[in-house]
């Protein structure tokens, strides 16, 4: 058990019985306590074991959710908030037990400002079916985590995704939330207004608190016009180093590329036998450009130009949907294509983000230290943002070799931090990787988080056991 | 005295006089406490009446500002950080006396990584002093207030200016701080990695907080390549309403525009007569595009056609440095240029930010109650981000045309808010917008900022008075 996971201590049986009592008395069939949707409820995709809650609930309304927490607040109850349950380090398991709030039902679009480009949502809506919703008005939003995860939970964790780039990630589409606070007072922490300078960012307190100061139950979210033509296409490179240096003169030159994504060539390989294509096995990029007809050929044929300075290409790139389609497909399914290269294996995912500068050597040390250590883990990365991806390739019953995954881990999450990276750029800390907290952020802002927390959640009940121990 | 605006309680003289006594015994004659330097720093640019500091100590380090920290914490004793002392809503002034940090001495640049686009600075180097250092090397920092104001300040009020349509604002552009804290301990708020999510997001809620949490010894800055081409230019309309449009669409249509400004008829007449120019003197929008030669004469062309269909134009537009230079000072000369239009008034700046769809409506209506005051007040505004500000140009001798101004402003501010809007777009809230942030946040927003104030700062010595009150 890592230093600062929380052990599974559980509150008073008592206390609990007693707010899943009220709570059944108030949302009858919406509160739900059989095993199966318990266990649903306590996992994510993770090595972290299963911490079922005691119940789950089902609000339907923000007033729901201010009752459900007024109900647990005075039975010092721990909540958990629980989106889609796509999140990667353990986030919505219930060391503690307690009630998740799964805001499924909280799915709907209150308003769409074309104008203003925003929109506002509850937070139980996932990110196809907002685009699907946003299609016709000629706006998207552009955060695409892997899996199809609701809004509330992206902002919770602070996602971002293959847009982020061009877009930013969450911290920078969010105008304004609403969040149940931990007395059951509603805050909403700014106006629609797209920018101010009146007083602390809430907005930004909220986002990546991985619902340990609140619950998250609306969302102004930043939209952006759908683009009038996009290019995309792939190009192969002779080394991982040469798609980072490609990469950092492609952003350096001031082109503004949409996605700008590495595979490795294990990674290329598990895309080429679960796609169906014939890409060559090498280091490559995946990219896309955003903007108009001339605009999207001119980047192209820029980074065309540049890529070959670094011995890579052809560059093939095209502005047909269906192409460019069949290829980000290809890329999104990327972590589920791992599953070819090892059939019946588990897949821990995990992330960690350097300054771009020292991308190629991270990505390359960290490829020795794979092959160092038996281990089968291709590799992706969102390179424009110093971000990589592993999917560790375990099996979940060989102790040896979880053993060897987690240590390997530890060295990837050491060797980001040796070079002024982060032992997550997107996924967040959940419990996964609590333990490296102290380590990246040093002993005062830990305290300054830990001393926000205490502020906000006095008991304690918000999702307690995640991102940082109290004690 | 409004509502919310701390009253001039000074603490203890003897607490002061320790404090000062220790802070000169270290610091020699960094420590100064002449009348003339005590109330060169007790106001900033705005109506509230000059609350000098008891002592202003200049610290060559963070060390430096750590004892002075420790020391005034000691003491109980007021601490306020202070920059250029260009803010505009009374952040500097000292109504409760102590010691003002002026980190004028700090003003060096500690690393540039230009492949990282990211730079590492000391809290008092200005905005153009950075971009002169960094000119050489293809990189620039965007953030451009008007004021040449220090980088320490513009974080510290979330200032933005014209390139933030593009360019995103001070939260958007610090990846890291290092904050001394009450304690004075040294906090860093992230890694240099592009982006991470690794806890709660401290550098956005150090960025506009106003000293009121820490000081800021240092910055990590993102850069942005100096564009190769640069268009600019000038595009008359024949009513804001008509600009606003235009602006909405040309957003809307995803043009990338870099700048986009409004100023009003009166304004331009000023800009006029101050920078003598000849433009028609009509409701006016400034453009810059920046990108690739090809895709800045695009953009130009198109965003004229726009201007055509809201029957604006014709739209002027060069690359020529010399003539983009030459608008771009008079745009920035703006506030200074309003003297003209009333010589011998003093200038009481404004600024709100409402929905752009709003913008039209809020502005119109603003002009209609400056005619209706018999007020003088010309309007520049940032308008692709909804925001803008008002120069009101008044006697302060006239105690009813004072009286005048102030209603008018506070029905600026009611007017933003009922359009979903904010009390300051980017000037921050310092003494001269306190009392509007309960009617913009509501309660439990500005309880959660009283919490987080009350946790890190448990004294109150962090420049006290400011934002919201405490009691």
């Amino acid at each position: 058990m890592p230093v600062e996971t929380s052990a599974p201590v559980r509150r008073d049986p008592k206390a609990i019985e007693a707010a899943v009592g009220a709570l059944a008395a108030r949302f009858g069939n919406r509160l739900v306590t059989s095993q199966a949707v318990r266990q649903q409820h306590g996992n994510t995709v993770t090595w972290i074991e299963n911490q079922p809650p005691d119940a789950v609930v089902f609000p339907q309304s923000t007033e729901d959710v201010q009752e459900i927490v007024r109900i647990c607040a005075a039975h010092r109850v721990p909540i958990i908030p629980f989106g889609t349950g796509t999140s990667l380090e353990g986030h919505v398991n219930a060391p503690q037990g307690g009630v998740s709030i799964d805001v499924r039902d909280m799915n709907q679009v209150l308003a769409v400002h074309a104008e203003d480009l925003d929109c506002v949502i509850q937070p139980g809506i996932t990110r196809k079916a907002l685009n699907e919703y946003l299609r016709d008005q000629g706006v998207f939003f552009p955060i695409d985590p892997g899996a199809d995860a609701s809004l509330g939970g992206m902002a919770a964790t602070r996602c971002s995704g293959t847009n982020a780039v061009r877009y930013g990630t969450m911290k920078d589409n969010v105008l304004s939330l609403k969040v149940v606070m931990a007395n059951g007072e509603l805050m909403t922490t700014a106006r629609r207004a797209k920018k101010s300078s009146a007083g602390y960012d809430l907005t930004r307190m909220m986002v990546g608190s991985e619902g340990t100061l609140g619950v998250i139950t609306e969302l102004t979210l930043k939209l952006s016009g759908i683009p009038e033509a996009i290019s995309g296409g792939t190009c192969p490179f002779p080394s991982v180093e040469a798609c980072c240096n490609a990469t950092i003169m492609t952003i350096q030159s001031g082109i503004p590329v949409a996605r700008i994504e590495l595979l490795d060539a294990l990674q290329v390989r598990a895309v080429n036998l679960y796609s169906k294509l014939a890409l060559r096995e090498t280091p490559m990029l995946f990219l896309e450009f955003h903007g108009t007809e001339g605009s999207v050929a001119e980047q192209s044929e820029r980074f065309g130009e540049i890529a070959e300075e670094f011995g890579g290409g052809p560059f093939e790139w095209t502005v047909r949907p269906e192409e460019r389609t069949k290829l980000w497909e290809a890329r999104h399914n990327a972590a589920f294509s791992t599953f070819t290269l090892r059939p019946g294996s588990s897949m821990i995912p995990t992330d960690v983000c350097v300054p771009i500068s020292r991308l190629a050597e991270c990505v390359t040390e960290t490829q020795r230290d794979i092959a160092e250590s038996d281990l089968i883990a291709p590799i992706v990365g969102h390179v424009g943002d110093g971000n990589f991806h592993l999917t560790l390739l375990v099996d979940m019953q060989n102790p040896d070799e979880i053993k060897v995954a987690k240590a390997f881990n530890e060295r990837l999450v050491e060797r980001a931090l040796a070079m002024d990276g982060t032992c997550t750029g997107e996924h967040g800390v959940g419990q996964g990787k609590m333990k490296y907290l102290l380590a990246e952020h040093g002993a005062p802002a830990l305290e300054a988080m830990r001393a926000i927390k205490r502020a906000l959640d006095p008991q304690g009940i918000m999702n307690p056991g995640k991102i940082f121990a109290l004690s």
